[in-house]
């Protein structure tokens, strides 16, 4: 069960030696990369196969330019926080990048939910899924959480994640047990065990468990890839789809580096103030003291206006 | 394992049963089963929760009106027909609707491909789902079709598909005790087991089959439920979704009666011919005699034209 | 050039007047003034035509409930708030609105960039454009912003704004000559000047002012019209969208005032902070003194934040 | 009023000159236009100022490939031929394109309704507009259609036309005469008359006339191209876009051949038909004689189908 076979390496490094010419805008940090899976959790990774534009492309279309438009980089800067900071997102579109992914489908289903981009999955109708399937770190096990209702509290003492982890790895293999005996199928797809029909593979599938793993292309533009980071990338988000949000932050970083400085200043480590919050705030920097029930916030916004005031 | 409680099924019959005035256009005979969950599969449905727009609406906005703009029904009905015919689609996206869904995840995740509409899912991050999951009627079970590779052949007799069903349903009940233990959780979500600790929600879930059932509240315009359709209603869809469009498509008949109908018959029963295929056809209509070979056409391309043509 | 022909408002009177049942949700407050124009600018309005759902549906939507699930009007407020302060935007997406807007084109092309809505608009390649054009109020004249580069800055004096409102109309109204003088068609559409032939509607209207009215239905959730107007409500959109935009506030108080006070709360009225701006407010809460050097901020964000925390 | 400046096309050679290395996939044909204007009506134009992916690319998307996948040219397009014939739309997604266009605003407004795009335009409340609009030809000059309610009929004579070209002209050059005393801004923006003030730029241009020229990027993918193409190439289409979509369609057979190809066989060169109008063709192709009233068909789309049938 490793993350690739020997023949998907070998594609990989033959696509990775061939080298064309273009007149096209090129980033060469993201091309030291390219196509070169970047290992996440168990069995996943995520690799770049594809991008079109790089921090000067935002700036040629925000000037609407007919050459390349870029007289100095400390002005291009200048332009790209600048469009960043007033929310000028039409020229972050222009920036287009495509993922290979291969991740657990409990996961594929939150990614999913992000609508502007384009999807092609690796079809079960099709094809058969390989046997693998996720199974946690024993350190990221953990309890539901009492204060947020969809997060993990404490962390679980070993001997009862090994107990966890066992029961979690036996269903998983007795489920793709099944899947292979119900297709039975051998690799041209003629039954193994001519006694008896394989079942049709949309309908053999059904009882694999969410953990499966599945694969796709996804292709998005850097606007909406920031907004992904931003909901993903973030602690509130499942540790499982954060990972592979932090390896694509390490892509963006490649590729548009001055973009991407200005996503992390002020959207992924900025803060929003409601009108309320914003109020307290003038009111302590004019160096009054405000407590929570002048403050007109409730009891949990206070509280969080207090952990991002004193973190 | 009901469909739905005692307590759901009475929440809908109170829902039903309040009636307010409105200056809005009204779909009299959706009225009549809003809210009211339609049968589908073993455990799911699929129900009506609100509805904006009717087949004057379309005429309406074609029109961009003051008022109804409705002289006659049979003038809504040529505007209508005409609209669909050549493709001016926005009118369409004039109406709206939205269904509340309860659907196997292998289902769901066929159907949330469909990216213009907005979902909200039932989130098993933060809840805990039902001890549900689909086992499909022992008459639609199928082998892996030769032909089609991503479809179903013959079916399985009796005795081969009984013991497919045990499997599935022993492997999906496993895997929900392991959840269920897993969880460790009461109503009230203290542990019944107060020796052990429950894993978190978003961890537990990971092993349960493809088949659990999940919910969600999904919306689209008219424009993009025609669309829907016509991929989920056609034979090459899977059954498991094609039941789903089915009941949809009642539904949509009942909403906008002349759109429904025009989309019938210039889409979903309609045809699309390639220009080599009109070309034949342009031949054979008058009169001449035209082979695979003379007609450009592949062999597979030759087949499906020619059962077009003789179904 | 009135802002509506007799007819026009007596067919709305007439669509006011119908009252149907519905088992839907209904907005009391935007039933009220459902149909009825809201003046905008000097021939333009606003009316919504239709809509589709209430604070009560984004409670349902949020819980995927089989039933209304509001328990009390306090608990939905609460939920509200809570989903539009951690950005969970789908159930916000669970309402819809469809209005009536009568603009001129300069705005419409402003108005059309936010893509995630339906439009129809009033075609002048198949209809005749009524002869009504935008003049601004000599009040709204001013000159070029020297500190924003695509604002306004100091109003003109009034004998300056009278040859400037001049100049304006009378080539307007050359221009609407011209048209006319093209077109060449009575109401039937036949030439009015059998002399010479009318030139094609679509040809004709090309020298037609970007001031002309034009009129759409335009449709969208809440979700995106909030963004609308977070957008476009602000203080650097231009004033005759501007305008558009706290029309559509008003009608979105009468129709989700939950929402839409959470939404003028958390975004309207509220604030974004930089990374580095957060840096600077925490040390001025705790009591440091920091300067525009110190700060990490250019003195452009310097000044913006000044602004901010002493307006 | 040339079609761009001469410091326009120095930025332009420039950026031509410039070559870099890549692992990315290429297209060579389109590679030797790329940045190159392509002359559009009488001031416009169309460049490809970037693209990702080709036809290999969509063929790798389809197979979530771990390579370049490809074996042979012919199995890729029989798989691209195929994925276009039966409406599997995403791998074709998977190549984006962006064109720098200078167009008509009247255009601009037909264009602009493809919302699957990302459009950065040239802004007139930042900048000056430079003196340019469009003219027709005197060739393209026609009255109304009889036929069409939205399309041209028989052209103009040429002394008919001759007055019609000057009416428009003399318009424009009055609108923009107009604009420029309005904004009283040398290159600097300084006023050029300093006994009065110039009027903001964003009200400046109010009056100009639907001919001016815009300029923007505008960024779509395969998929969504080739629906603009379906419909702004089509015969149905203004003359005044469908140049641009023709000179688009060029870029895209130098791009993606093999898909392109596809495209125009299965998509802009073929036929819909109805489930009426098939049923008539199975029965004239199974020799039988069919007449309107026996066909279901309305008069109009019989003479459709006729024409359809017999071109």
């Amino acid at each position: 069960m490793a993350r690739m076979t020997d023949d998907e390496a070998s594609q990989i490094a033959d696509e990775r030696a061939e080298q064309t010419q273009t007149r096209r805008a090129t980033a060469p940090a993201l091309e030291e990369v390219l196509f070169e899976p970047i290992p996440v959790l168990d069995h996943g990774f995520v690799r770049c196969v594809d991008y079109m534009g790089d921090d000067a492309a935002i700036v040629q279309a925000a000037r609407v330019s007919y050459g390349k438009g870029t007289k100095k980089i400390s002005q291009d800067e200048g332009l790209i926080r600048y469009l960043m900071r007033h929310r000028h997102t039409s020229p972050f579109e222009m920036c287009e990048i495509k993922l290979h992914v291969k991740l657990p489908m409990f996961i594929a289903r939150q990614w999913i939910r992000h609508r502007t981009s384009s999807v092609n999955e690796y079809s079960a109708r099709y094809s058969i899924l390989d046997k693998e399937f996720y199974v946690p770190d024993a350190a990221n096990l953990a309890v539901q959480s009492s204060a947020n209702h969809q997060g993990r509290g404490d962390a679980l003492d070993p001997s009862q994640a090994s107990a966890v982890l066992d029961l979690l790895r036996d269903d998983a293999i007795r489920a793709f047990d099944s899947y292979d005996h119900l297709l039975n199928a051998d690799e041209t797809g003629a039954p193994r065990d001519p006694e008896r029909p394989g079942l049709a593979r949309e309908l053999a599938r059904i009882g694999l468990p969410l953990s499966s793993y599945t694969q796709w292309y996804w292709k998005t533009n850097l606007h909406n890839l920031f907004h992904f980071l931003s909901l993903r990338a973030d602690s509130h988000a499942q540790y499982e789809i954060r990972v592979y949000a932090d390896a694509i932050l390490d892509l963006a970083r490649r590729w548009t580096p001055l973009a991407t400085q200005a996503f992390e200043d002020y959207r992924l480590n900025g803060a929003e103030l409601s009108a309320q919050a914003l109020d307290v705030v003038r009111r302590r920097v004019a160096g009054e003291t405000v407590d929570q029930k002048a403050s007109g916030l409730s009891a949990r916004e206070w509280r969080e206006l207090e952990t991002l005031l004193n973190p």
